[in-house]
């Protein structure tokens, strides 16, 4: 019996988590979950998995489910209730799969408190990856990936040595818009940006695939997990999405994990590893599918990914900048404010703005991050 | 240094096997080659890597050769000198690529040796399977594939336990023939039948590739090597010969090799294993291949590995009757006496007439080949 705990319990990955929890109901115990506002999806799952804590958001959020949960329930809020669910329970594992970058401190807790990361949270490792793999090695403690792209490529290392390694492909399914020229992005709405081909994801990450600055961040977070220079880490394009990502060696033998586009089975091995169990997704026919393709990436076409690699080599606060500016953006966007390729434009002038900081401790971040998202609002306003 | 000896040096394999050998001088050292017939390649060979042992075919072509090789070398024939090669040296890994059924006995030396087997030679598992992996678990001795498809299969496990396996697919690219009907079948020339679209391979085993025996040869090997009962081995047709091989887990996802179809790549990591090192082979373009195709296997199209499967699930000798009455049909098609299609009749028949004998010792299973050989021959004669 494994004990874990989630962070984002009602999320997209929060909710798939708790999928592979009912599927092994004699694997997985449930110690603690944390989520925002969703009160009515915390309030059932509280009471499904019973979990000794739960966080929500807020304080009066708090308050309105307390009596809503089993007896003997903890209830904390907040940044603090976070770190009570990350850390403050006994779980082997912790899920990090709250958004954005307010992912990072919690993270930085259950690493503290030696636990392995299921890491779902791609802005912890993109804004602070020389601080969470410092302090993961200095601990000895394991992150394991849960996005599909980098599962893949764990699958595929296998615990190979990094120096047997020459290059790291992660797979781009295109996103919503992979058929459109860059003309045909003007005017685009914001539901035809959330209709991704393959997978069914939150608002925020599917417009991230469209405008490709989900693979960016993808890309930086690779570099961290796998200690990999950016010049060996490439992006091809993959409508399908059946080969996940893959992994060439040195003798030029590649290795690739694929399968259907389920994000339960890169869950369910990052709760299981190095152990493997059967899984309720569907097995994957080839002969099906029938056909593959591959298309090599084009950087005009998505100058986000672009903009991705020169700030994860530019490095320090860079890639902070880079993921603030883009959530501000998408924010914006999915509001109907601002118009989808001005995306690109917001996380432009910020980087050109931006006057990098190395190896940033995580003060600095948080207040890279903060201005970032400021002048972002600013110069999103004059659009 | 690691120390290795080549059965079969002059062939296909073998002589790829010491293009590996060319290109990391500083990391191997041959001690020992046997090669049949050709006695000027052989010769070139011992001149140029400086086997401590050379063995030919017959004591002639021994005596023949004696004068011309390094001063000191020792030199052997027949099936004496390929037990010498494979047992008698100080190799740690021992690369079995003799044609045929004629690579038993040394293999078997080779394990009671204590030698790493690089497994090239697929009828040693296909006749003798239960006897090579019972030895070879007595003695410790690690079986390393060198087909493309074995070794695909073993990169992609990479250690895993065999009860995480839910199914092994190899892949088929479908030979010289895919495009045809089996009505197209009719009158196809020799010439025909050894242009192979993928691999350049010997001529037994392109004619092989054509009618699906070597498929069916692969299907036993791998039930052998990786102990897999035959409903969890599949096969693919996949005409670019990209993804070597396949394996699903139970959690649903598939680990697969990949990489340009180049011998000298499992080859390599036969020698080099657990390691891996820098290759002469070209590096996979996904982008520039574009397109992979797959469809499902044809067994009305190809009789040969509905009947390697029907014999590998009976057992016992069934399968040392499919590959010697194989042999017999495939060299009678190679000197032009019979048709392409009266290769699978010649099996047929065979298998038709034999009575299957459960856990054949080595001697049951040489008279049995012989049988065999003997009355496919004759039954050809007739068609």
């Amino acid at each position: 019996m494994k004990k874990i705990a989630i962070l984002g319990s009602t999320g997209s990955i929060g909710t798939q988590t708790l999928d592979v929890v009912r599927a092994h109901p004699e694997a997985f115990q449930v110690e603690g979950i944390a989520a925002g506002t969703n009160v009515e999806l915390v309030i059932q799952q509280a009471n499904e998995f019973h979990p000794r804590i739960v966080s929500v958001g807020t304080k009066e959020l708090a308050e309105q489910i307390r009596h809503q949960l089993p007896a003997g329930t903890q209830v904390y809020y907040g940044e603090q209730g976070l770190i009570e669910v990350a850390a403050g329970t006994e779980a082997h594992t912790v899920v990090t799969a709250v958004m954005g970058s307010m992912g990072l401190p919690s993270t930085l807790a259950a690493i503290e408190a030696g636990k392995t990361i299921g890491l779902a949270n791609k802005e912890t490792l993109v804004t602070a990856g020389h601080l969470v793999t410092e302090r993961a090695r200095q601990k000895g403690v394991q992150l394991l990936p849960i996005d599909s792209e980098h599962s893949a490529l764990f699958q595929s290392l296998n615990g190979e040595p990094r120096e047997r390694i020459a290059q790291l492909t992660l797979t781009a399914s295109g996103g919503s818009f992979r058929d459109r020229t860059r003309a045909e992005l003007h005017g685009v709405t914001v539901a035809d940006a959330l209709k991704h081909p393959n997978w069914s994801m939150g608002a925020k990450i599917t417009i991230d695939s469209a405008s490709m600055a989900n693979k960016g961040l993808e890309v930086i977070e690779a570099h961290w997990l796998f200690d990999m220079p950016y010049d060996q880490i490439s992006v091809l394009l993959h409508p399908e999405s059946i080969i996940h990502s893959f992994v060439e060696f040195v003798d030029t033998s590649i290795i690739a994990q694929l399968g259907n586009p389920d994000m339960r089975v890169p869950i369910q091995y990052a709760l299981t590893y190095p152990d493997r169990q059967s899984s309720p997704s569907s097995r994957l026919s080839l002969a099906q599918v029938g056909q593959l393709n591959f298309k090599e990436m084009d950087y005009e076409r998505f100058p986000c990914l672009r903009m991705a690699f020169e700030a994860g080599r530019l490095g320090g606060t860079a890639p902070t900048v880079f993921n603030a500016a883009n959530e501000v953006a998408v924010a914006r966007f999915l509001k109907g404010e601002i118009a989808f390729l001005t995306i690109e434009d917001i996380i432009a002038d910020a980087l050109e703005r931006h006057q990098t900081t190395a190896n940033p401790e995580l003060e600095v971040i948080q207040s890279v991050d903060q201005e970032t998202r400021a002048q972002a609002m600013a110069f999103s306003e004059k659009v």
